[in-house]
């Protein structure tokens, strides 16, 4: 499977595109970091966002986008628009059909190094290492961006298969 | 003018159309809640608030949209969503060209009102009263929504006008 990771951000957006399946080697396909520039309107920068994730997802057709939990509890200066960057991501994938699924920090941090509570070292080292790459993949948004859609790789898309399963059971007693 | 206001949510996002000028009386053109079900996966759910508002954009023309800003220290529980609500939202409009104003909640409260502070029930009465409405929109959300349509046209659009002087400067600033 080809899965989009992205580490939604409304300065720098990590996108990460890996190819592998459960128990076999993975392989990066591309990594990229989209910018918007803060001079900007935030409803012009998610513009921004909306047209580079669509050009990703329209280049990579990727099978499954594995986007960051983004919690309320974070840095208060910059979690609004990290919400907004993330819902912008979300709608790209649904509107073509392509199931989204969330991970939370500690999740990838666990999936790539074994330790929930990994540094961005230890994770872009993993992230490294796990793709046979010559170098860490830069900044921090990018690695971690590969890092999500490993996570998803490896979970085998379980959670979206079970969010999948929950809605439609919900859909059906409501019925 | 006509203007939308939109009191984002992802189970209740208001949106109310209102025309008018500055020191003339204003109009209630429409005043709708769109709702999506929690059984539903957030990004179906935000698929269904960017095709509700495209409608409403499409419908009626609107030539600037006003939406509530939210605050991260709002109530945690509820408060991603609804930044993520509030991006859809921006982002359906900047893609037309259509200026995007956001309001805080005091200042709506301030303005319709001349309280900061007024409660719920203040700001639905004032709504009613301004708009010459035989009863008062329900529920909360389409009165917010409409009340930030009227600050919006009360301020005479100001705050739009000096952000995009600003955002002008400082590309000016950065070449």
């Amino acid at each position: 499977m080809r899965v989009l990771g992205i580490d939604p951000g409304l300065t720098r957006m990590g996108m990460g595109v890996v190819d592998g399946d459960v128990g076999r080697p993975l392989r990066l396909v591309d990594v990229n970091v989209l910018r918007t520039s803060s001079t900007l309107a935030v409803p012009e920068r998610l513009v921004t966002i909306e047209k580079g994730v669509e050009a990703w997802i329209e280049e990579h057709r990727p099978d499954a986008v594995a986007i960051e939990r983004v919690f309320a509890r974070s840095d208060v200066s910059t979690v609004m628009g990290t919400a907004q960057a993330s819902g912008i991501a979300m709608v790209c994938a649904a509107r073509l059909g392509i199931p989204v699924a969330m991970h939370t920090p500690s999740e990838v941090k666990a999936a790539v190094s074994g330790n929930g509570r990994a540094d961005k070292a230890q994770v872009g080292a993993m992230v490294t290492r796990i793709l046979r790459l010559d170098a860490m993949p830069k900044p921090a948004d990018a690695a971690d961006a590969l890092a999500l859609a490993i996570t998803h790789i490896w979970r085998g898309g379980a959670q979206a298969r079970i969010d999948a399963a929950l809605a439609a059971a919900a859909t059906r007693g409501t019925r």
